[in-house]
């Protein structure tokens, strides 16, 4: 039975493993925490960095004797395998763990069997505390391993009517400085970051982080399927943090400076790219979660493609009656082709409301 | 100085008075609570309806000699005048009561003068105790005596992405029937229910009130500029309440009932009504507040006349990425010229959020 202390340590372990968003993949973020034989703090870490130490090795370190006869709590099963780090499940019985508690079991294939190593040694092996609040705070990275694919958040800010821009194409500023900011932590928190074409020509933005100390800066992803949109001098271009042009198979990219280029296919049907191919060519890369910014076009492709796993809207209290919607073209033409979303939290940010919505079960495309 | 039994008391008065929206227009919703000279509760009561007995006298009747040396509560300033009902000021004055307490001064320059009354038969007289609450509780009939027009509530139901339809106008149900009986409570607390044509054509609405006990069933009124959109045995034309077509000085309407018919100048730009003269129009036949439910079109020639003072929108958390807009065509170009509003609420009903705005202090138009 877990008592109050089990369940304090494991949500410590939770609240460890979020410091690692956006800096771990394609690795999961894990938090551990060891409590000594008496139950008393002994050590805790978090998985940092892909190719740094996982979470169970930074609390043994900081534990040291004191875990012998302990109780480690971690986040997801502890794994077995010998990656560029040597296998958690071994390093735990060599400190002398007597009872190790995680949270999720590894779906990775891969890395899997560390629950049965630890049993193997005599060590107490119990799994499920706070599982929903662990895989919340992984969901990226399961929902990665269980598609195949990135997981894609699409984040859009829009007035009350829904406009992200007035009829002149104007749009500094719709929603506050406090959405603004709140955007770059959603930044941080994700591998990549993707554009359209229109937002590029429109916006020239530069999708870098900024304001989050510590940051690891996401790949910036532009898709300009005519290589037309992202010019010489672009800010996305800059030295901040590397960038793809996704590009059509037959794009001109002269213009486009060596290793941007990514070409992929075009869709099969409708204008641009095909959406599981460039989400695939991410993955690849070891891009685990998306930041889908926009703009309508884009957005409208991804949700036709069955590929938006979260919607973030922030809401201006504003009014245009005029000017581009925040999502065109999903290839929905009639009610009973919605999607349909269940709204998992709503919060005030300054002026603004930030919607947080996750399709339903019956979601299209799935 | 107030004591905690008189802010309960004028707390209960506030809630009383609520009671009465939607059925006592023109005149404004009261509430009244008396207590007897040992501060225990002697009557209680609500203006009901115009014509009928103000919220003092039902208090008054229920207290009996019990008033005599007690404290009447009055959300607002007691009336010096006599109307349709004796002024309040002497029934309390006759009925020994030895102190009022009210929260709002009076701004109807008829009515105004209670207090002095009252002060110069001896009653001790305080105003402002929960003035905001009460204030609030009354927002429509003041703004309706401040502005001279009825106050304007416009009322949307659209997807995340800010669409009322999907592109072939398909549209039951974009929100939920929790957020659709939410309606018809706005709908029982108006004086009126304003539709457009587009949606007296699309929708064929009845627009009366349903499941709410006792509820005032509201006028109903189409924009119907050119006369072509409501039919003979449209649902607008039952018995359920009285109905206003609202059209040009010039359009046809040998097809409307006789009395429906209701003649205004059409806009100077634009197309439509004048809507300063609509309101105008059902100002004088004693309407003072105003549900707007649409469409687009005539939502955006409300925004565009400054005559929207607080907007509800329902969003259902859907995607169509095609579709009309909540709303058309407000006269705004650029981001600058936006209608900025502050949210005062946001209510998670069924699946749906509420969100209840109001023009900021720099509103257009005003």
């Amino acid at each position: 039975m877990d008592t109050a202390a089990d369940t304090t340590a494991m949500r410590r372990a939770i609240a460890l493993a979020a410091r690692g968003l956006g800096s771990t993949s394609p690795n999961p973020v894990v938090g551990c925490v060891i409590l000594d034989a008496e139950g008393q703090p002994a050590g805790e870490g978090f998985h940092q960095r892909a190719g740094g130490p996982h979470a169970e090795i930074h609390a043994l370190r900081e534990a040291g004797e004191k875990a012998r006869g302990g109780t480690a709590y971690v986040t997801l099963e502890p794994c077995n395998h010998t990656g560029r780090t040597g296998p958690c499940a071994q390093a735990l019985i060599e400190a002398g763990v007597s009872r190790v508690v995680y949270a999720v079991a590894d779906p990775n294939a891969q890395a899997t069997g560390g629950a049965d190593t630890l049993r193997a040694a005599g060590v107490t092996v119990e799994q499920g505390l706070l599982g929903g609040l662990a895989e919340a705070g992984n969901t990226a990275w399961l929902t990665s391993v269980r598609l195949g694919r990135p997981y894609v958040l699409w984040k859009y800010a829009a007035t009350l009517d829904g406009r992200i821009a007035a009829a002149d194409a104007t749009s500094r500023w719709i929603t506050s400085a406090e959405s603004r900011a709140d955007v770059h932590r959603l930044r941080a928190e994700a591998d990549a970051v993707v554009v359209g074409s229109g937002t590029a020509r429109t916006d020239d933005p530069q999708l870098g982080v900024r304001g989050i100390e510590g940051a690891v800066q996401p790949l910036r992803v532009v898709v300009d399927t005519d290589a037309t949109a992202v010019r010489p001098g672009a800010r996305v271009l800059d030295t901040t943090a590397p960038t793809l042009i996704a590009v059509a198979d037959d794009a001109d990219t002269g213009r486009l400076p060596e290793g941007t280029v990514l070409r992929l296919p075009r869709a099969a049907t409708g204008r641009g790219l095909d959406i599981p191919a460039l989400l695939a060519a991410l993955h690849e890369r070891g891009v685990r979660s998306v930041l889908l910014e926009g703009g309508p076009t884009l957005a409208g492709a991804f949700v036709a493609a069955g590929t938006v796993d979260k919607v973030v809207g922030y809401l201006a209290p504003v009014l245009l009656g005029a000017g581009p919607a925040a999502l065109a073209d999903a290839g929905i033409s009639t009610i009973a082709q919605a999607l349909r979303l269940d709204v998992t939290e709503t919060v005030r940010i300054g002026p603004d409301l930030r919607i947080t919505a996750v399709p339903g079960p019956d979601r299209k495309g799935n």
